[in-house]
């Protein structure tokens, strides 16, 4: 059961993406944030403790949601002709998740902030591109040990099969907004392209 | 001979430069700005109109400039032995010039303030990404007809041949401050491996 002190908490975090994700960290407006949590200031600072600490716990909570929700349990696969639609269907899921436009909000602003708050973007680095390019360093791990990749480095290979999926459609989205984003069918394509360029360069 | 004129104006983005990269946008303030350029606050609104407008010569200053750096007149391959060194130097030109610690501060501001300046991001897309993969995209087609490459699409070629070298070093690098940029020796073995992905699925 839910309790009331959890209800107030999570209203606070709500509160505190919306006016983040709209406003920025400096403009953001407190008064505001409670209004919109229907708290009392102080409850918000005896919650958190301060502005900065309510953002931290915005950047973290959001983030780690998203990591989780690429985690996948599917059958890897044991043949060379599973290992495209695999790949695939992957970074498709990694891809729309990192797409998300509260994400991408997410990741402006955060980036903006790199100066002021290092640790945030620490934080984001660590529960986003770091946690995917280490499930995929693991994956490839495991096909060369079964003949179906050839590795030299499986963090090098993640990091060049992360940004061969990611690079465009993300960069894209940070500097020309969320409607730059591609649609879902120039999603597959362009993911289709890059697991055809990783398996040719690393194929056993 | 400089002018009066160009010489203030240059004082003035030069002072816009070091302290919108410092302070962002909006913690920016103009009568230190003044002083720092030795001109009277009349004087920069009276040359650039706006704070806005300034902050705007300044992102198109500094993209034109670097942008122009990358060019690069060499002779280009006539065989396919040639391929990997020559991609490998265009690239390594490219990296270093989109790492250099004033560029990437301006990205990040740049990224911050794409929802008040989205004109902003486009002209830093502009003059940036897009800008260097239209250039290689003029090549793959070059080469591609000299029989050295297999182009399907040489748009598509480029993207994946930019973010194959751009995509891991500029976003650890947003995200994780100019000390996350990988060395000199680190840059170019990352460019070697980015190189020898793309000529291994684009092989005549």
């Amino acid at each position: 059961m839910e309790t009331q002190s959890s209800r107030k908490h999570r209203a606070m975090l709500d509160a505190a993406e919306q006016l983040f994700l709209r406003d920025g960290y400096l403009a953001t407006n407190m008064d505001e944030l409670a209004a919109l949590s229907r708290v009392s200031k102080q409850t918000i600072y005896t919650h958190f403790g301060s502005k900065e600490a309510l953002f931290v716990e915005l950047v973290s909570s959001m983030t780690t949601v998203a990591g989780d929700a690429v985690h996948w349990e599917a059958m890897e696969p044991t043949r060379a002709d599973e290992l495209a639609p695999f790949l695939e269907e992957y970074a498709e899921r990694q891809l729309a998740t990192v797409l998300a436009p509260r994400l991408l909000s997410l990741r402006r602003l955060v980036i903006g902030e790199v100066g002021r708050f290092p640790d945030l973007a620490q934080a984001l680095f660590d529960n986003g591109p770091r946690r995917a390019m280490g499930n995929f360093a693991d994956l490839f791990g495991r096909l060369a040990a079964r003949g179906l990749l050839t590795i030299t480095n499986a963090e090098t290979a993640a990091s060049s099969f992360n940004w061969l999926v990611m690079g465009a459609p993300l960069n894209e989205a940070m500097l020309l907004g969320d409607t730059a984003a591609p649609s879902p069918d120039e999603q597959r394509a362009h993911v289709a392209e890059a697991v055809r360029i990783f398996l040719a360069s690393h194929r056993s």
